[in-house]
């Protein structure tokens, strides 16, 4: 049980600071960086604390991957995705939460003004963080979404591998990174659980486009698992000091 | 007493260079990102180098936690709290100390211009980085910082037990994310002897603010205790490699 | 064949990564730091995760360099610089693939507006992420990216002989304040591999300033193998904690 | 001789890198945080890099303080100076070569439009990184430079004694958090080889500033010595783990 609680936290405090930064910036000046360090340096946090408890996936597509590696059972498998997806929605119920508070703060009135907000149109408006793409850009989506969670998904199978690897910190940055390239395209999302929570709760297209993201991240996460193996064999046969 | 006077620095390093970040940049682009990283590595360093000497909390709700999980002696907490809030004090009157400063550089007499401030005019209008809420939403400001003080407490209470993790960095970088986040909505304190000292020097309503952030800190320290309980004992049973 | 594929992926992520985190931020705010960030840091995970199989270049100057040194053999030279081209020019292709859908996303159309780009037309006007210089400084040019390929490649020899040192964060991070440096003027390559790839796409004064670029990055690399050996026998003689 | 080429070495990378970012940035958006992580980077970096040979000061006033505990000769004291003051100059110069570069490039001719600059009017109106004051505040300047070079040579003294602890990368994120606080006070500097080789190339009010920095920083140093020698003894005699 304890080791499901883990999951359902450390995707909270994945989800929960990651779109939250999003949100709550939407009258400043957050930069791209910003946001990609709130997601990445929350998931290494996450991973660094309840690593030892769960081995701190927080994503489905990567316990479908572990679960493929035969790193993880299928009933773990089961426990994990159900107990990812409601730390997620928690999270984003967290957020919407917020936004009341937010709207009243003196900054976001200023960059606001004349436009007093309802908290439901801010969430249609702004939106909870939920990621997208471009209208009539669906294929160019599942490519990104593709080929970016498979290089995610494929790195964390090999560093979790590795002795005298720092993998929470490797593995936070990395989603960093890809978040500063995707962020215009997708989102950057590479997580079904962090795609669907604010979805839920902001509708419409954001609902609309799971089909695209949810298949892309989970088709990929298999696929690396068959890719971690091909790599992580050579690594125990012959591990040359960098 | 050598441990009352690294909780003391260690105090008056992280509340110094914080806020000292956000009051010195009022008239730059200092960035969200540039003031979360300033509390959170401030932190970071003050916990390696302190840390073996008193353990480095730096933070009244970290001690009570401590306390409550039976890791700090009651008349050690009695000594850490009264050399935080020293430390946050004697911070908070070195940057008002420095505004005189401030207020000569070219730069910020080109972003005041028209404006020739006092310092007394300066610090009630720019502030010392005290942490506030917006009119109405005590309620909210109580939730949040109530919430994530549980997760800043718990997460040091966990990853100060394990081995094999940076845990200065870990908290450094948890402190910055979380404040990130909570910026537009309370400033991000998570700390009583933060919260307290630029308050006592502006006054007003950053001072009756205290008693909505003290008490959700507070209480959100002694929760912390036993969740953290909780984890613990499952992380000595059973240290996964992630 | 498997370090060749190490070789390959990992110059993919550096490129792919590095340059598109310039080429998808050309309507928005990315900063010098954020692209400086997103090279080094996509660096530092490439050597965390294919170090253990090839040593982790992704950089022909840096395989020179290690093949003077004898660390590398000739042969296994050849093979990791055919690698490292194809992974850069491939990162390319699919960067200038994801420009389609960059162009309809809704912040790009606002700040390209009545500028309607076709896809070509963008990657003339705001390019691929090639390093260029200005017009009449090719001496200059020349000298930024001797000197610092040659402190960059001289760091990469000396701390990948050191223990206790986390080498590949090291190497990610001089990267980044490298760039930083040199963003206004050559834009801060460092690497033949990635300086021809976005070139190719690009063509005219980028594939000219290959001329400039290439032999300066090779040669400091060569240089930095002697300067290598002086100091790491100094380190091994005499290995001092600091 | 190695250890002397060494501190040049470091002290070069730690000077040319640092006003380098301030400098070739004069025309863009360079952050307060890009420019302290530039110094402080590239301080870890030079610190990880060629520590193991010298000790990795590259500073004269941390030289002066482990020389008063011992943990330097004398005479290396002298020799480590002369090479920090070497290294500090040859950047400088570095620097202000490639300002005739910088000048011709496409992004500054627009900033500076209709300025048509030499690379003399560039440097007494930009300047080289030279850290300075502003007018009637050399007693503040004074002691923000003091207070802050006692804490960062204090810290440096702690941290290198203690195993555990990644000291370089502890010591280069503090250089940059004091200079995010000290940025728009004194420039941030903590360091007289640092205050001294941009000053000597822009003359006038730099130069005449030395006399409050290099004083500040060397008794700030001294003192530090004596602070660090009462906590490294508590540290050996009870390690606690934090």
């Amino acid at each position: 049980m304890r080791k499901y609680i883990a999951e359902f936290l450390g995707t909270f405090m994945l989800v929960g600071i990651g779109t939250g930064s999003i949100v709550y910036s939407a009258a400043s000046t957050q930069s791209p960086l910003t946001v990609a360090l709130a997601f990445g340096l929350a998931l290494a946090i996450a991973i660094y604390t309840f690593g030892p408890i769960s081995g701190g996936h927080f994503n489905p597509a990567v316990s479908l991957s572990m679960a493929i590696q035969k790193r993880l059972s299928w009933v773990d498998f089961g426990g994990y995705i159900v107990a990812q997806f409601l730390g997620a929605i928690v999270a984003s119920a967290a957020v919407y939460g917020g936004v009341a508070a937010y709207l009243k703060s003196s900054t976001v009135s200023t960059a606001l003004s004349g436009q007093t907000m309802t908290v439901s149109q801010f969430v249609s408006y702004v939106g909870l963080g939920q990621a997208n793409y471009a209208t009539g850009e669906r294929l160019n989506a599942f490519a990104f979404e593709f080929v970016l969670t498979f290089l995610f998904v494929l790195v964390i199978s090999i560093v979790t591998k590795l002795t005298n690897v720092p993998a929470p910190l490797v593995i936070g940055l990395f989603l960093a990174v890809l978040i500063i390239v995707a962020l215009p395209i997708t989102g950057g999302s590479f997580n079904p659980a962090r795609s669907l929570s604010p979805a839920i709760f902001v509708g419409g297209k954001a609902l609309k486009h799971l089909l695209v993201y949810i298949p892309a991240q989970l088709i990929a996460g298999a696929l690396a698992a068959f890719a971690a193996n091909y790599f992580n064999k050579t690594s125990d046969e012959k591990a040359v000091k960098a």
